[in-house]
């Protein structure tokens, strides 16, 4: 199984500080808190708004992923691609996508969220991985240990791009996703 | 700390089976396909019953209990009630009282159905702890371990009665909430 941060972007983990227990718990609490905020918000199509917080979130998405990331022991590229979309990258997809579905973006602006969602959340991963890496915890299997500093730099460039690049078609209203890309890729 | 049982209603738990990680990621999983389902539901208000039982799961609810349950190292009578209230009979609540709310029971009604839901849900705690005792394991804190298995069957009985009582006003059509206080009582 994957071994679990013991510091995540410079701060100790609150399995760490508040045991594992507790950390747990502290996930399950703010799970539910999500469907709360949907239920308390104006959403316009509340059904719709839950059914893919629930895909993104559940055995397909999050829950999906941490399941496979610790049942591989040793993942290979295809599916260390596998865990971080479905562990990080499906719930920052839908959170654009979704919202643009939700108030009733065209289908073609829809699809091109959806792809800035998926690199900006293949992004976010990589640059966790290269914050997070320990060479004195090398069973800790990221992308880091797999393609080491200099490649795990180049991808995130890469996604960064390509989610910058599917906004091609969106004007200025779209700045604070494409500084989005700028403030994740200036972490590390 | 709580210790967590290994075995539970005569089967080995799902953390001994599987492992804690995989445990905790189905009580995730189940949690968030409980939102699911509502979104897939027919519900009349499904604002509100998102509303229900993200309460009776959350913070407040289920997973409150747990936390408390946790952080509770010795709990006396009113601790242990307040954590048995909050981890189960807060979801067996809303089950019954928040489904009369949606349906557009009169106000007395759904009153009843939550003082009947919360009387099922502490006898069949009680149940749950005279099933799972184990004079091996006296450090898992329970109604057994606190007041001996006589004293805990008699307080099984008297929910159930005080369940069944409830439901005084209702006719026939609520003879499957009265038979499941016949089932819980029969577990032991």
């Amino acid at each position: 199984p994957a071994a679990r941060a013991a510091i995540r972007r410079g701060k100790p983990t609150n399995h760490k500080v508040f045991g594992e227990a507790q950390a747990l718990l502290a996930g399950d609490a703010l799970l539910t808190l999500a469907f709360s905020c949907l239920a308390e918000s104006e959403s316009p199509d509340l059904r719709r708004a839950i059914r893919l917080l629930a895909s993104a979130a559940g055995p397909l998405g999050m829950v999906g992923g941490q399941v496979l990331d610790i049942a591989s022991h040793d993942p290979g590229e295809v599916i260390l691609a596998q865990i971080h979309k479905r562990k990080t990258g499906a719930l920052i997809r839908v959170a654009v996508e979704g919202t643009a579905a939700l108030v009733g973006a065209l289908p073609e602006q829809i699809e091109e969220l959806g792809f800035y969602g998926e690199n900006l959340g293949l992004a976010f991963q990589l640059a966790d991985d290269l914050q997070d890496y320990d060479p004195q915890q090398p069973e800790k299997i990221s992308y880091v240990t797999r393609f080491g500093v200099a490649e795990t730099q180049r991808r995130m460039k890469a996604a960064g791009e390509s989610a910058v690049k599917a906004l091609m078609r969106f004007d200025e209203t779209a700045d604070g996703l494409r500084q989005m890309v700028q403030f994740n890729s200036g972490r590390v």
